[in-house]
Formats: structure tokens, C-alpha cells, sequence
């Protein structure tokens, strides 16, 4: 079927046509069809049964053009292909923790996938201070299954340059590296930032130390081809509830630095953290959600990096390096460091990227909900400089911050200089 | 035209039918055809015309199969894909300094190009220690021009991405990754070594220092997409006179870290720096011809860095950074400090790297003719101790040898050695 964008009314014609959906959508019930796409890329329509309320689905469309502006900016639709590549491999490497893959077309620029009804986006319950007792253990298990099955640590020399070849996403990488490791750092039109921080800004943007790390965190995002990385794990893209979590999204997944997304969760929960000098007035509870946070971020990387290294451990297939490389005496203890330093050298990449990332949201196009949503700009900028003032040590200190608890000395040093 | 293995009798015919050959072949010389290949993976011709000696070219076809064992081991032919994209990039960026394309047809599997009979091969007169006074100069161009186009020093993030799927190259990737990276440093049966050494060869393989370090520059050799490099520069992939040079078969090219061809250029050097303890017994003859060598290691580096960096400053148009980027009060400085410190990343992998190659000639399946031809086993183990010393402590103390001058020391200090 030729590309034409899909609507509630010619959308349950084209879904009858696709075998692969029989079994979950049955032919002879009714089906009520809903548009509630609100990003401005892709239409998205959830339909469900109303005799059985559990035949549903999700069916995401990529548009040729970013809807906001009409049809004046054509877009490829490679993301769909992206996104559907990528969550077949969550789904083979991390089940239960993705959405389901259905169907895909990639003609009509079609996703058809798993409706999560029962979750919801993550960013909005960390505001309302819910604490999510299985999300630690369920992120460090997606992100340890995914980062080491798609490394050279499992794949052989072959399949792992077919990857990066599967994942060439040239396009979305470029928006990443302007908004995230460029535009935010110099003048650039479309930047936004609070005007009571003006100084700090600019201080940040003149920061020969800072810019030169941020340059060289950028080299490591555009060619460092390590593991495949979702790219835009951020707390926007988890769907979750007190049972379950599932990260959607991965559109812009490509072959780069393992320790990506890792950041990418990390330093959004400490703008998470940041946003409840403003929502949580009250000194208790906002001390009990932040400590909850923290221990959280603790929790994800020393859960990741022992389920990475066990993973590796049982499965020490791929071809960096083969098993029979450290058999020798005394070689097993060397294959030890070599694993331990590998993740050293993750964790090292991880508190870069979350400076920058955390920089570019306080700085650069656009916020997240957590913090824009506090309307007072006074209140506002206490959360904002305090994420400033993280993440410019992270990037600077990268060197010197060797373990996840100093990394979360950094945020309890910046805390008390909010509380003075 | 389907593939098929062209021979000396078909061949003039094949040309005939080409109209970018007109020019170079004009039709009504009479043209002799002479097969000269002696590798085993392809079929190289030379045609030259009698009337006119100066109308000539060679054709190189890939076989696809392994030739010395007949038709049994299959190989694709995209080699010469890879080796003809990467020649007219360097025939774009390096003029004069390799072979110049005159054709090609990918689906013979054919590349027509410049025949270079008034040149030689660089090895063999390294042994008969003949000086190239533009050597180091001609190299450190080449290496500048085509490592530096070729980077997000010059390249937009999606041109660069382009380039990275366009020498995707995983086979002959996977064959440099195990030769090279993996099994000289372990047990594997087509494993080569002097049984006279094998005590220094065992420690080597048995030294977790240096094999964390080896896997680690694997690492970078199969996941550092910084630039397109040739990939097996070594002084068989060099012809020359005294005027002129000419970087030959680049078929292995493929986007990698930039420091590699560098690093194969310099400990080709010093190989036949350590050959001459067995190739030049007279020691004034030895000594004038050893410092010949070492100095032009160190101009080659020296010519090298200056030229890169010229390039940047003079062409500072890739995304890494956008020049607006060092915009500002002290922005320049900055931006020389990165481009310093940038080299110095390509030194440090540059001195790694030669030092895996020099450990991989003298411990693994293939050595270089420089050493092979010394046939007296004692005398071939002094120049082999030496390259095994001088390889093994530049992997060893990469993070250490800071300037070109340090890295020579190390042959020096080994050199000392040897004399007493």
C-alpha cells in the first residue's frame, strides 16, 4: 500500500489487512479508534475492543513533514524503522520491559504495538512525589541487557558492524548533536533560559574548562560506536506503575556510547530532584522524595553495572575478547580488571553526558515538564541553578568522580549551598 | 558485463569497451598485457602499449575466492568496492600521493589505474638502506590530508555518517581484528615466533598489563570511527623513488581510529630499524642508516601534527566543533588547546597501536620481508628481541610516552641494550 497518513476512519480497514493482527484484533467485534498522538512527527490512534476490552493496540504513523508548521517541513520517515528495529531487540533482549511489536509496515510508515493502558508516562508521578519500588531494578535490567547484547562483549567483529549499518540514523544523531552537545553552549537563536540566571549562563558558555570536555563528549557521542543506545531515555520516555515499566520510543537509537543512556536516566531524576524545591514546600516530604530519588540513582547504576558484568561473565561470546584470550595463569584475574575498567570507563562516559544533558535542558531548546512547569521564575531558578551548578561538575569533575556516591556527593555539596 | 576472471587474452577487449579508457588506451596502438600478480586474492595486469610506453595502466580484479587453494574458499569481492572509493578520496585529497583512478566497474570487480613503473615497492630498498629525502614529507601529507578530510574536523555529522556506511568494509575489519588485535596475543596454531625467543613471547602472552591494553585498543580499532584510514599502511603499501611516493591497496579502509595509519607508517620504521642489527653488520654503515630511519620517524610525526593542525585552523568547517562555538573572550585559546589536546589523542593511540603492530609481525601469522629475510635465526633474533622490547613498552607505557621524542627514546634505550 502506498504512503498516505492513516485516519480514525480509514485506519480499522488497513489493520483487517494485516494478518499479523488477527489474533489481537478478532475479526467480528467493534472497535473503537482514537487519535491521541500529541507530538508533532507521528499520528498515533489506540483501538480497542468494546465486547473485550483487552483486544487493543497502538498504532503509531510516522508523517512526512513536522505537523505543527503544516506540510512546509519535510521530514524522513526513516524513524519508524528505527524505532521498530529497535524495540524488536528490547524485545528479544529486555521482554516485558518494551512495548510489544505486533506488526510493522514499512511502506505506510506503520508501527502496530502493545497499548500500555495500565501506565503512565514517569515524568508526571515524580512531580506528584510517587516513589515506584521496581523501577530501579526493572531500568538497571533494560539497560544492562540491552547496552552488553548489542556490544562487542556478546556480538562477534560481523554482526556487531551490521548493527551500527542497521542504525545508521543519520539524521536524528544530528538533531542530538545540536541540541544536546552544541547549540546550548553558544549563542544560538532558539536557546531559552531563565533571565534571573543570565550570569551563570554565560559563565557556563565561557567556560574554556567545561567547553572543551563538552567537545570532547561529543566526539565520544558521534563516533564512539560501543553498544546500542535508546538516545532518549529520558523520564518522558518510561512508562511505568507500581508493577510494571516499559520504555517507549527509540527513534533515535543508533550505535553510540553505552554510557548514554544510562545519563539519560540519571540526570533526570535529579531534575526531578531539582523540581521539588519548587513543587514540595514542605521541608519533610520534599527530603523524603529527594532521599528516595538518590537512593534510586544508587540503586539503577550498582544494579546495571552487576547485571552487565554477570551478563558478561555468563556470556563472554563476543569478540572483544574471545574467552581463550585470558586463559593463561593468572589470566582470569586479569579478565576481572578488564571488566571492571570497561565499566569504569561507561560510568566515566555516563557522568559526562549527564552534565551535559542536564545543561542543555536548563539552557538550551527545551526543558523538561518537571522544571517548566514551575510557573514563579524566582522558585524556578532555585531548581534551575542548582541543576546548573550539578552539571557543570559533572562535566568538569568527570575525571575525578570515580563511584556512583560521589557522583551524589556532587547533588548533596550543591544542596546545601541551596539550603544556606 | 556478469563477472567473470579476465585473463591476459580477454582483457584487451574488456578495456576496449570502457569509454573512460579512450583517452588513456589510445585504439590504434598495439598494447601488450602482462599478468603480475602475486597476491592470492586478485588478478593485477599491466597493459602498455608498444608504440607508446607512456599509454599504459594496470587493472586490478578481485577473485572471489582464495586463490592459492583453488575456488574452495569463497571471499567477497567488495574489496575492490573499498579500495577504489577510498583511492579516489585520496586521489580528492592527496593528489600525487596515490595512484591516480582511471576507471571502474563494480560489477567485474574491476579498478583501472595509474601504472606506477617508474616507482618501487618501499621495503626492499629500506633493506638496501637507501634514503628518501622526501619521504617523511610525502607521507605526513598524505596522512594530514586524508585523516583530516575525512573527520568532524571537516565533515558535517551526516556526511561523516555517510562515509562510515559507505566503508562499512566487516570482513576484511574482522580479519585485522583477529591478525592484528587477538590472536598473536594467544595460543592459535598459525601462530609464527623464532623458537629461540620463546621465552619473551610466552611472558608477552602472559603479561596482563599489556593484554588489557591490547583489548582495549581493539576497543578503539573497532568502535572509533574517527576518521578514513587506509588500514594497512605499511611499507608494502608504499611505492617510491626519490622524487616521488605512492600509497598503494587501501582495501581494508574503513572509518577508524585516526592514529592507526600513523602508528603503521612509523613501526614499519622501526622494523627495519631492528632489521639492519642482521641486514648491516658494519656498524658506521648500520648507524648512519639507523638515524636516517629515526629521524624520519620523528619529522613524519613532527609533519604531521603541524599539517593537521593547519588544516583545522584553515578549514574549521566540520561539526566538531562549529567555529562559532570558541566564540568568545578567550574562545581562541581554548580552541587551540583543544586541537592540541586532540592530537595529543591520536599520538597516544598512534603510540599504542605501534606497538601491537610490532608485537603482531614478530608473534603472529605474518612477519614483514625486512625481518623474514634473515635467514640466520640467531641473527634474526637480536632484531626480533629488539622490535618485541621496543613494541611491548610502547603499549605498556602509552599514557606515558607524551612527544615523539620519548617514543624514539624508547628505541634508543632498547638500542643500548642491544649493544651491550
Amino acid at each position: 500500500m502506498a504512503y498516505q497518513p492513516l485516519t480514525p476512519e480509514t485506519l480499522l480497514d488497513y489493520l483487517k489487512g494485516r494478518p499479523a493482527l488477527a489474533g489481537i484484533l478478532p475479526p467480528d467485534e467493534t472497535y473503537d479508534v482514537q487519535e491521541v498522538g500529541d507530538g508533532n512527527l507521528n499520528l498515533v490512534f489506540v483501538v480497542q475492543s468494546r465486547e473485550n476490552p483487552v483486544h487493543t493496540l497502538v498504532v503509531k504513523q510516522a508523517l512526512p513533514y513536522l505537523r505543527v508548521v503544516g506540510e512546509d517541513w519535510p521530514l524522513t520517515r526513516d524513524r519508524v524503522i528505527y524505532e521498530t528495529e529497535a524495540l524488536k531487540l528490547h524485545n528479544k533482549y529486555a521482554p516485558g520491559l518494551a512495548p510489544q511489536v505486533y506488526d510493522h509496515d514499512y511502506e505506510m510508515s506503520t508501527l502496530m504495538m502493545e497499548n500500555l493502558n495500565r501506565h503512565e508516562i514517569m515524568r508526571k508521578p515524580l512531580v506528584r512525589r510517587v516513589k515506584f519500588p521496581n523501577f530501579a531494578e526493572d531500568i538497571a535490567t533494560f539497560l544492562a541487557n540491552t547496552l552488553f547484547h548489542t556490544s562487542d562483549l556478546y556480538l562477534k567483529g560481523e554482526e556487531k558492524k551490521a548493527l551500527v549499518e542497521r542504525f545508521m540514523n543519520p539524521h536524528l544523531r544530528k538533531l542530538q548533536e545540536d541540541f544536546v552537545y552544541t547549540n546550548p553552549f553558544k549563542e544560538s537563536p532558539e536557546n531559552n533560559w531563565n533571565p534571573l540566571l543570565d550570569d551563570l549562563v554565560q559563565e557556563v558558555r565561557r567556560d574554556g574548562e567545561l567547553k572543551e570536555r563538552v567537545a570532547w563528549l561529543k566526539e565520544g557521542y558521534m563516533n564512539h560506536a560501543q553498544s546500542l543506545i535508546h538516545a532518549d531515555l529520558h523520564t518522558g520516555s518510561i512508562m511505568i506503575n507500581q508493577e510494571e515499566t516499559r520504555v517507549i520510543d527509540p527513534e533515535f537509537a543508533f550505535v553510540g556510547p553505552a554510557g548514554y543512556d544510562v545519563a539519560a536516566v540519571l540526570q533526570n531524576l535529579m531534575l526531578s530532584y531539582a523540581s521539588h524545591y519548587a513543587h514540595t514546600p514542605d521541608p519533610e516530604e520534599r527530603a523524603d522524595y529527594q532521599a528516595w530519588l538518590m537512593e534510586t540513582m544508587k540503586q539503577i547504576w550498582e544494579r546495571f553495572a552487576q547485571k552487565f558484568e554477570n551478563l558478561w561473565v555468563a556470556h563472554p561470546e563476543g569478540d572483544l575478547m574471545p574467552a581463550d584470550y585470558w586463559d593463561y595463569p593468572g589470566g582470569e584475574a586479569d579478565f576481572a580488571r578488564f571488566r571492571k575498567d570497561y565499566l569504569a570507563g561507561i560510568f566515566r562516559d555516563m557522568v559526562g553526558i549527564a552534565g551535559t544533558k542536564a545543561l542543555r535542558r536548563m539552557m538550551g531548546i527545551v526543558s523538561v515538564w518537571d522544571i517548566s512547569s514551575i510557573e514563579d521564575p524566582e522558585k524556578r531558578a532555585v531548581a534551575e541553578r542548582f541543576a546548573i551548578q550539578v552539571g557543570r561538575r559533572w562535566i568538569k569533575e568527570m575525571d575525578e568522580i570515580a563511584n556512583i556516591d560521589r557522583f551524589l556527593d556532587v547533588m548533596r555539596e550543591e544542596a546545601e549551598r541551596v539550603h544556606a
